[in-house]
């Protein structure tokens, strides 16, 4: 593993791109590879143990690729596996969501010593109680209101924009009691989220502060690196060419429909995006396969 | 096989669960074996290799009950696959939902030589064509309106009644263009659509016939059955005990989550259930598995 070692970031689907896109700002010369879990999304309303799985085929399969950092951006995933994922790869770097995103909410909540600070995520990340204790770890007497959003992932993947009137209803009814306890602080703790960041702003009022937990996470990859010295420089390419050859590259690897993928990327990561590559979850599970790719016992 | 077998009914998630309620009215002595591909639902987003590899899966793990009957009770399914994994189990009879539901349809339009049909479904279904195709084999000038309706699965599995703003809103965005093209039918392809029918059949008014797939998908399989003399009658049992001894049982399988499919079931199937049996979707790739369920390269 070198700086010039890949980056991986990996999600349920399109929500991890909104991770891309911030780590593109502020590395633009680090190479990326994207893995979006599209043929068994979502992720939120799944178990820790069929989750948890699920992380540990991706990174077992991209493993070749000798990443020096993988980031679970996924807050689900976060939630519900980074202990096991971590501890079943021992020798790699992995991070994810949640600790950016708490850490983050406490900075905002400022010197107030009972601040309250709401959260809205999947029901999965709500359940497991990952951000109660990511934030009481920081700060033991803050008040927490959470709320799991479960609407607002399939709607953002149908494509509806913040102005849409059912879009705009869905995040009134979901903040509407948050909205009652006076929370000092929104955490954004799902990384769909964040494309619906101005509408929530917007609702919540100016005195809210609101926090993207892809924003953060972002930060977080940049400080552990450089905390390492795995950042990729604009140096190591001579003159003139520094800029064009130290442009990080972004592959994306998907489980299903790379088309409507690449369709949809763009309003997550900010930019276009050049085809995925198709991963079957048949690959996932390993190399012994029958003749067309599934074990089947009947005669053909 | 023999009248004895069970029948296998197999979904994404908890939609079938409307066919399986509508058998047990239909055919109260028949043993029932419900397969709900929790882990990886929703299937309505993906392709017809990823729902079709997925489906014949299942159908091997349940081979060994020896079922004289498979319904495949996902329009998604159905629509993208059921032809694949025909010829994938030759010796199996197979049906699905879109026939049922396209026969069912033609009849409500009565002798109307150019009925206007709309279909809500999800996009995937909506993609396959598989309605237009089914409709226009019976009655080829039949107009047909499809919509996609994306939203109505998550609000379902949400737990979200008829009567909240958000659902009523979500069928009014989604019926309004339908509505201004004159329905004469409305066919619910979605096995999870039949939770929301009373909502829907009064925003679209009493003289459009709103067509339920998981009633008629019963029919079709009670009629296939008595077709093949494979009904299991109440006569095999003697005297009194008769009525208690041949009350079917209903035992499901799901790959996520039993407790929750357990508590949101009898919201589909009208009756609490047992605890479901938990598949891992480890198992349905096969028996070649490392030591602890995932194939890890990394040392432990």
């Amino acid at each position: 593993m070198s700086p010039a070692s890949p980056i991986v970031v990996l999600d349920s689907g399109l929500g991890g791109l909104t991770v891309v896109r911030e780590l593109r700002n502020s590395l633009p010369h680090e190479d990326i590879l994207y893995f979006g879990d599209t043929a068994r999304l979502p992720y939120g309303s799944k178990t820790a143990l069929t989750v948890g799985g699920f992380v540990k085929q991706i990174i077992n399969y991209l493993l070749p690729f000798d990443p020096k950092h993988v980031v679970i951006a996924c807050n689900t995933a976060t939630a519900l596996a980074l202990p096991q994922v971590r501890s079943a790869f021992p020798g790699l770097s992995i991070s994810g969501v949640v600790e950016p995103g708490a850490k983050a909410a406490i900075v905002a909540a400022g010197a107030k010593q009972v601040p309250t600070i709401g959260i809205i995520a999947t029901e999965a990340t709500v359940k497991s109680k990952a951000y109660e204790r990511a934030i009481h770890r920081r700060r033991n007497h803050a008040r927490i209101v959470l709320r799991p959003t479960p609407l607002l992932v399939p709607m953002i993947e149908e494509g509806r924009h913040p102005g849409d009137p059912l879009v705009r209803l869905a995040i009134e009814q979901y903040l509407k009691s948050m909205l009652q306890h006076g929370i000092d602080v929104l955490v954004l703790g799902c990384t769909h989220y964040p494309v619906f960041k101005d509408v929530i702003q917007k609702m919540v009022g100016g005195s809210v502060v609101v926090i993207d937990s892809a924003r953060q996470c972002a930060d977080d990859i940049a400080a552990r690196l450089k905390g390492a010295n795995l950042l990729r420089s604009a140096e190591s390419a001579p003159g003139d060419a520094r800029d064009v050859i130290n442009q990080g590259t972004l592959r994306c690897f998907v489980t299903d429909d790379p088309d409507r993928f690449q369709r949809l990327a763009p309003r997550f990561v900010g930019v276009e995006i050049a085809p995925p590559t198709w991963v079957s979850p048949d690959e996932l599970y390993g190399p012994t396969r029958g003749g067309d790719g599934w074990r089947l016992n009947v005669p053909a």
